[in-house]
């Protein structure tokens, strides 16, 4: 494929994606639970477009500049799935003010009763879920602490309980079926058990979001559920193809980029993306296949084997070649393509300013944009 | 200090930046050569401006986005420090066709004949640069090797033999006063060596490019060498200090971040730095002081050295005390700011759309606008 791009540049494999798209929208349904897709991976209208034309029913979102971007684009349902803190409430208060229906995170009592004064204190009423920790790998309350009721009585005023939220992970650690279906069913009944205590309390908890993309992928029932999280699966990635929760072959996403130069005597060839084309993600690294920096194809997408892309640099990639001794200037020449799928599609896809959308039936790639800071 | 600033928020601390650049400009002058900073670091107007105020001559750039972002700008002399390729010779020729005076690098043969092509079918004459292997890191042509002499011959018609360029990055590998004056003396004398040989095969040979950041500053001397480049010394980082050219006290940069959360008896304290704050460089990792992440911080900038930021999700950092046991969260409440000194500038500051420049008497930090991308 001759795609007349500067290199490097991030190309997006539509009908990949759309697959993706279509397998977890198809799960969820069959789970009967509502899909909030995590925004984070793409921050792309494009693609969150596309997310809920296929049923999901709002987004979830990492940054308030993603929230900001998204609602000033018509998307108006937006959980910010990050616990907020005092420096950020006034932008939150701007967005609520204009319109937004946006839900916030705490897992501290200190949080919540300020987030209840800021919203007295302006005349707004938020809207808040309680993070609970299902699997002890980040943030949130343990479903038995006695805090999570602190947490729950402290949210009054200007402030609502509306349900409890967490995010399982841990489960990117894992990579057979059992365990992951295991993770699952650990993440939902954790969950549920902390909205059933504060309802027992009193309150009426009526969102129970649960989701990472393989715990979404291998749950086998979400009863008490009322709605799932995930983000990388619209694209997928090399990790998630370690986890096992997808093929490398349904990979959306990857870097063009251009052969520069060659090293004959260490069997280099140096290409145009380094690791700020790749990012410094290295999350195959504990899995069983380290990618090095991304598994490396040629031009059409398919995986050359024998180069290992071993090292990076800011704008050099060097690709060491593991086969037999060949001609490598002569079989990759300087000034023919590459393509590399990523480790970490959230990473790599940050990197860039746009996805180049690979054209279906030949022609130029569109450009869609992605947003980026906070 | 309280900054009142939505975090995360990439901070500049601008007198330690003007401390790291007149130290630079000083010691190029006592070298007596020109010094062409590279941007890619900054890859922001205001700090290359304060650069060319004390003394550099041009800039280098690692992408041809800087080189027009700086052209349209008014930097009229840009040195392009990455081999070019066929797809990006239509770019570089509009910038050279505006008026920028572009010099391009070349590596191969194959390449040189085909900017020699490119510029002869457009009209013009492009500056090349042959790049020299000096120190096997990377790429380049060893001083020795016959190609070199091949390469310059290709360079007729529409492209000009303006010179040689070495880039010794393996000195990022040392951290001995010793060691890295040998390396700065291997990088100057085997680039004089390929000038030279260029020399005597007939070739003017005006230019000799030389530089790291670590080199730059251990050199005893420049004979031969008419410029140096480096880059990261404006801000400098924790693989500097890891190097031994600056001390954690000369770091410019810091990201600004917000305690959101606790894990009391893990001694976690959770921010809202996560990896796109900081990126996933772990530069650090190699060398005798490894610090995660970053180094964390009070609001002040004081080190706090019993924090160590061991994980990082993509909006969530997580530090773990080291410490005797203390209560994290009346010492770190939520809602309270630290600042974390990151493992490398050029990777930290391109995920940051804005630097936020420390007031220096109090008042409100000025926003300097940085540039990424293609």
């Amino acid at each position: 494929m001759e795609l007349n791009l500067e290199t490097p540049a991030l190309l997006l494999d539509e009908a990949r994606m759309q697959h993706n798209m279509a397998r977890m929208q198809e799960r969820m349904n069959v789970l009967g639970v509502a899909f909030r897709p995590h925004v984070k991976t793409s921050k792309c209208l494009e693609v969150a477009r596309r997310q809920l034309a296929l049923g999901a029913r709002g987004i979830t979102v990492s940054t308030l500049k993603e929230a900001e971007q998204f609602f000033a684009a018509g998307v108006d349902d937006i959980l910010y799935a990050v616990a907020i803190v005092p420096n950020k409430l006034d932008h939150a208060l701007r967005l609520v003010r204009a319109g937004l229906r946006l839900t916030m995170l705490v897992e501290s009592s200190a949080m919540a009763a300020e987030v209840a004064r800021h919203g007295r204190e302006h005349g707004v009423c938020y809207d808040v879920l309680i993070e609970v920790d299902t699997d002890g790998h980040r943030s949130g309350i343990a479903p038995a602490d006695p805090l999570l009721l602190d947490v729950a009585a402290a949210l009054t005023g200007g402030a609502r309980l509306k349900g409890v939220m967490t995010h399982a992970g841990s489960s990117y650690d894992l990579h057979t079926p059992e365990a992951l279906a295991a993770m699952a069913e650990q993440e939902r009944s954790r969950c549920v058990d902390a909205a059933e205590r504060l309802r027992a309390a009193g309150h009426a908890c009526e969102v129970v979001s649960v989701g990472s993309t393989p715990t979404a992928l291998s749950a086998r029932h979400l009863d008490g559920v009322t709605e799932v999280r995930a983000g990388v699966y619209v694209f997928f990635d090399l990790v998630m193809a370690g986890v096992g929760v997808c093929e490398t072959g349904d990979i959306a996403l990857s870097v063009l980029c251009t052969v520069i130069g060659h090293r004959p005597l260490d069997g280099w060839i140096i290409t145009d993306a380094g690791w700020m084309a790749m990012s410094r993600d290295r999350g195959t690294q504990k899995q069983v296949r380290d990618y090095g920096y991304g598994m490396v194809c040629d031009a059409d997408g398919n995986a050359i084997a024998e180069l290992a892309f071993n090292q990076a640099n800011q704008e050099h990639g060097v690709l060491q070649w593991t086969g037999d001794i060949v001609d490598l200037a002569a079989r990759y020449p300087v000034g023919s393509s590459l393509r590399i799928v990523p480790n970490h599609a959230c990473a790599t896809g940050a990197q860039h300013p746009f996805y180049y959308v690979l054209p279906q039936e030949g022609g130029v790639p569109r450009k869609w944009e992605r947003f980026s800071g906070w």
